[in-house]
């Protein structure tokens, strides 16, 4: 199976995924659109998260960057009055460093990153979507702004009134990515519960990903809703559906997949919703859809693989 | 008074110098010929560890880097297999990753060096001989070899045949070091107790210094010895002149310096040199030229001032 995965939502049911599934049964693949540099350092914030997830490296309470991290760096550098808007802790620092001077010895960014789990024991395949560059963009009441600039620096204050994923059109998949989309090669696709403005739209405004999920004859494909109970487990989906007008639960998200998810994986808060959903010819898993802790993660993802396994029996 | 200095004995002095001299008549010049690029990182050995010192910032028992310092980033960099030979503390990391930055930007070297002085509190102008690269090599049994090759990764073993300063030839001087030769500017010139060959040298190599130093009717030049009985207080000073079959004595250095210094500061224990010294015609000055603690800077800075004051009035 392959999962498509962003932030702290995805990369813990990435996580769970590996957990649940046989060696070799799960290629993680990961956003890339919130990447940028920044000091002249290499960060692809979604990579990192899921990448420190499974290799059990995360923090769990800040959602970002490492567990029991320090801040000297931050704060010497502060105190020099250097940029000080975006976070970086002094052992997180260390992959934004290595990963920077990698790529700029030529190295693309799927090798760095599959050579950096290595080293970290993350124990399935993790890629980048693309090594090509693709840059997510908010257009917004205060003009178009580059992701983290909206995120981190604005604290996603303007309102969205559209989204471009510069570079998605034209950037080849990963070999991971290609690997997985030959014919033949999988037996569902998982969408996990990442931002899917943020997080997934960049992945599928990829031809390549694209042309496959139009297919008439493919593998089920299943996601996880990031929405629960009319709000987002954590970041800005909810704030982003609101200002774009749309409804602010699975079905504005789902609006905004269309076709390309067969399967829904919902809360029970959300049960009142799988009627609508199965109206529009999806599957519903009802369950709780919150990972609070590891066995959460565990258990939500066995429920996601038998859910997708059963679409692929009788799709 | 201009303070020519490199790496910690030249810090020392200069410390010394920016609390036994009036604000506004000191001004210090570092050596950038150790200066290089890392992991995309800009680092300028000599003027950090002359402005961390300037500031108060300097660890004393290693000798770089700064006091209190976190090891986290470099621990982790290890882990995830990323070139470790150069040690670069978390704190002080944030000093490399601003001045890339910077640099990139395009401002210049002692731009951002006198902004980096102001944030650190350093109460003296201290700037690079240049702001143009000038790099030095050392020409060794094992090939030509880029300094910190040389000094950091092999540990200066390999025996030194000769020394190129890169560049040194093309370097302007910087705007500090420009005033400060400017006719009629200077009191005096203080070449402070740094390896000749590896801090003073690049600076020397400069045209314009050098013609300054031609000079018939030029302020006094004062140096101070970094060989102490035979030793070098700290670095390879001493094992770069037995490589090069000079004198391990401030006789070696003078054979070096030759007519660009008119009197010498030397310790007690090489009393016996400074007839040696006097019969080439320069002027010595003895007294205890080891600087263990701060109030020893302040007294040999104290009698360095007092010596190069009496060359200017008898000169």
């Amino acid at each position: 199976m392959l999962a498509l995965a962003g932030g702290v939502g995805g990369a813990r049911l990435a996580h769970g995924l590996a957990r649940e599934l046989p060696s070799g049964e799960l290629a993680v693949v990961v956003n890339t659109g919130d990447d940028f540099e920044h000091l002249g350092l290499a960060i692809s914030p979604d990579l990192d998260t899921v990448m420190y997830t499974l290799a059990g490296l995360a923090d769990r309470a800040r959602g970002w960057g490492r567990a029991d991290e320090s801040w000297h760096f931050m704060q010497a550098l502060r105190d020099l009055g250097g940029d000080d808007w975006f976070n970086l802790g002094d052992r997180d620092l260390a992959l934004h460093v290595l990963r920077g001077e990698r790529l700029r010895q030529g190295q693309s960014l799927e090798t760095v990153t599959a050579d950096i789990g290595i080293r970290m024991g993350v124990q399935v395949p993790v890629a980048p979507m693309s090594s090509h560059p693709v840059r997510t963009r908010i257009q917004t009441d205060a003009g178009e702004l580059a992701f983290q600039d909206y995120f981190v620096r604005l604290h996603c204050e303007p309102a969205v009134r559209g989204i471009r994923y510069v570079g998605a059109a034209e950037a080849q998949p990963s070999a991971l990515l290609t690997e997985c989309l030959a014919p033949g090669n999988l037996a569902a696709l998982i969408v996990c519960p990442s931002n899917p403005w943020l997080s997934i739209g960049p992945m599928l405004a990829m031809p390549a990903l694209d042309a496959w999920l139009q297919q008439p004859e493919r593998p089920p494909v299943v996601a996880v809703s990031p929405i629960i109970a009319g709000a987002a487990v954590k970041g800005p989906a909810a704030r982003i559906m609101a200002d774009l007008g749309l409804p602010v639960s699975v079905i504005g998200v789902s609006e905004f997949y269309g076709d390309r998810v067969d399967g829904w994986v919902i809360d029970h808060a959300d049960a009142a919703l799988a009627p609508v959903l199965r109206g529009q010819g999806k599957a519903v898993y009802l369950t709780d859809a919150l990972m609070r802790d590891e066995p959460d993660r565990a258990r939500l993802a066995a429920e996601v693989i038998a859910f997708a396994r059963s679409l692929a029996r009788h799709g």
